[in-house]
């Protein structure tokens, strides 16, 4: 047992208690826990949850203080939503298509297959989807703010060759969430592997198949000495908003300005991880097809008509017995007209007359 | 002479100056003016700011009391620049290709004719590209933060239909900037009239053609009644960033928390503001299109090409006689080309599965 699992379960104030203290200046001061779904320190994610805290602590003058834990540490990547609810812990950083379990409507906050896209995702926020996000969460006494977003991921690393719906038949791939349930449908067995063991599998053929993020945390974990075809796009996760989690008890407890200061804070996460995000990945692709020659593929489009048709089924089965998320997702669904909309004027066809 | 006009003359430290107090409780307190290049409340940009200013007084208890002041108020909206410059205000809201006589860089951390859009801007700035705004603004005593993006522009609204390049000879366009540049160099006259003008000089027929901003701005001014087509995509300003400038003394006169606080303010308005544009003009472009029967038309392949290859050459001569400036546009293109290449097999291919 590490020792910050033992102050956990001592219940250390040290370590947990969302300590309240008056200064020589008569200002209190705050010390939060955060814990969070990555690995400390894990590139991309794990330095953007420190990056927040450290942000907040320099924006309050140290007046409320964030300790930062990697999952596992104090708790479980997956039980980040449990503990900041409960209160062990006053913050975290995940994503909430981790929370379909709770809720049908939890993964619409963060990404579903064939959904919005970054760009799209906080304009939905900004205008509609936060309130809907927060009358989910208050059900779970936590208090939501999206704190960046990592872009539309690739389709996956492959040792089969997918030339029509026909290959999806008997493929092993680790894909996790709703995106493993519309391969599913479609003849494929989603795997539940770890990431740290996706390089194994793959080398060893327990696998056929697995995504994980993009070229830049791809990269990394080297899944290119292992895997023949890199495929995109990533239609399984267009745009996954990572979140920032408050237990309500300890929002409400801080004075007016420091709201405004965790607010703002996290507010500029949002265009500082996308930032990085698009800026690594471009890097990493470039590292990917110069230097190891990995050959890139787009999925064929009878591919990708089948996994949008499965995936409209698969959604419509999620929300069908929860109203909420009938509501949420209805409400997405109608921003996303519109938006594409918008889009199909703007952003496409600059990108084609750019390109 | 305005009221606030002739306190400007007269040098009030009331509206005017960086005042700093200590309070009670020992805190030192400082009251900026902030100019800006937009109308009071202008809709999108003006409430921009204002958001910006209210941000920054609730994220610092009031200690950095931030007054906004409409383009015209205190000075010129042209006048931004120069003004925050000589600290006659502490704090500027603008945009930088408003700035080319001061620096033929400066258009590169604004927006240029074919280049970056909103994401890969934000992600520029991130890497690589603020430090080279810092050293530019530097030499003018200023500090620039990138406050937002507006996004994908609009080509404009034409009472003359464009077929082929040769339909740009001869045409009488309010475009401002490099854009006009262009298409000066393809035959257009280019006309310099202030927003509010554009309405009747196009019912008149003293204008052939106007770019504004985009659905929304553009739906408030009427346009859609006094032009016949409206064209996509805005080639000519494919994703302005917005500015806020800082008076270098006044910066360094702020606490380091102070400081904190208005780094993450300005950083919250980077998604937020490009969220309202998205938002907005998807709901204006479904009002314009259902409710008044625009129509919108795609420049023809043929004319895209031109206005790219033109632009090449005024880029490249603007650039031609300032090294600083050729060391921007090279940086920013080196970048371009990486990103383009990522979102050629992320975001692209991601809107073509989805649309």
């Amino acid at each position: 047992m590490s020792l910050k699992r033992r102050q956990l379960l001592l219940g250390s104030t040290l370590a947990l208690g969302a300590c309240s203290a008056a200064d020589g200046d008569g200002a209190r001061r705050f010390r939060w826990t955060m814990v969070t779904a990555w690995p400390a320190g894990f590139a991309g994610l794990g330095t953007a949850a420190q990056r927040l805290a450290d942000r907040i602590g320099a924006a309050s003058g140290g007046r409320l203080r964030v300790d930062v834990h990697g999952g596992g540490e104090l708790v479980g990547p997956f039980d980040v939503f449990d503990a900041v609810s409960r209160g062990t812990a006053q913050m975290g950083h995940s994503a909430a298509h981790f929370w379909q379990a709770k809720s049908a409507a939890a993964p619409f906050f963060g990404t579903v297959p064939f959904g919005l896209n970054a760009q799209e995702s906080a304009a939905w926020l900004e205008h509609g989807g936060l309130a809907l996000w927060q009358e989910l969460y208050a059900r779970f006494d936590l208090v939501p703010f999206a704190v960046g977003n990592t872009g539309v991921q690739l389709a996956g690393w492959f040792n089969r060759e997918i030339l029509g719906v026909d290959d999806l038949r008997g493929l092993r791939m680790r894909i996790p969430g709703l995106g493993g349930d519309v391969l599913a449908r479609l003849g494929a067995t989603p795997v539940n592997v770890p990431g740290a063991g996706m390089y194994s599998a793959l080398e060893s053929g327990a696998l056929d198949a697995c995504e994980w993020m993009g070229p830049f945390n791809d990269l990394a974990l080297g899944l290119f000495r292992v895997a023949k075809y890199c495929y995109y796009p990533g239609w399984q996760e267009p745009g996954s908003t990572i979140e920032c989690l408050i237990h309500r008890p300890a929002w409400l407890a801080l004075p007016a300005d420091l709201r405004a200061i965790v607010e703002a804070c996290c507010a500029a996460e949002q265009a500082q991880l996308l930032a990085d995000y698009t800026a690594r990945n471009a890097t990493a692709l470039r590292t990917l097809v110069e230097d190891h020659r990995v050959e890139l593929r787009r999925l064929p489009d009878s591919v990708l008509q089948a996994l949008r048709a499965t995936t409209a089924t698969v959604l419509d089965a999620l929300v069908a017995h929860d109203p909420f998320a009938r509501r949420v997702y209805d409400a997405q669904c109608a921003f996303r007209d519109a938006a594409r909309a918008w889009h199909a004027v703007s952003e496409v066809p600059y990108y084609q007359a750019s390109a």
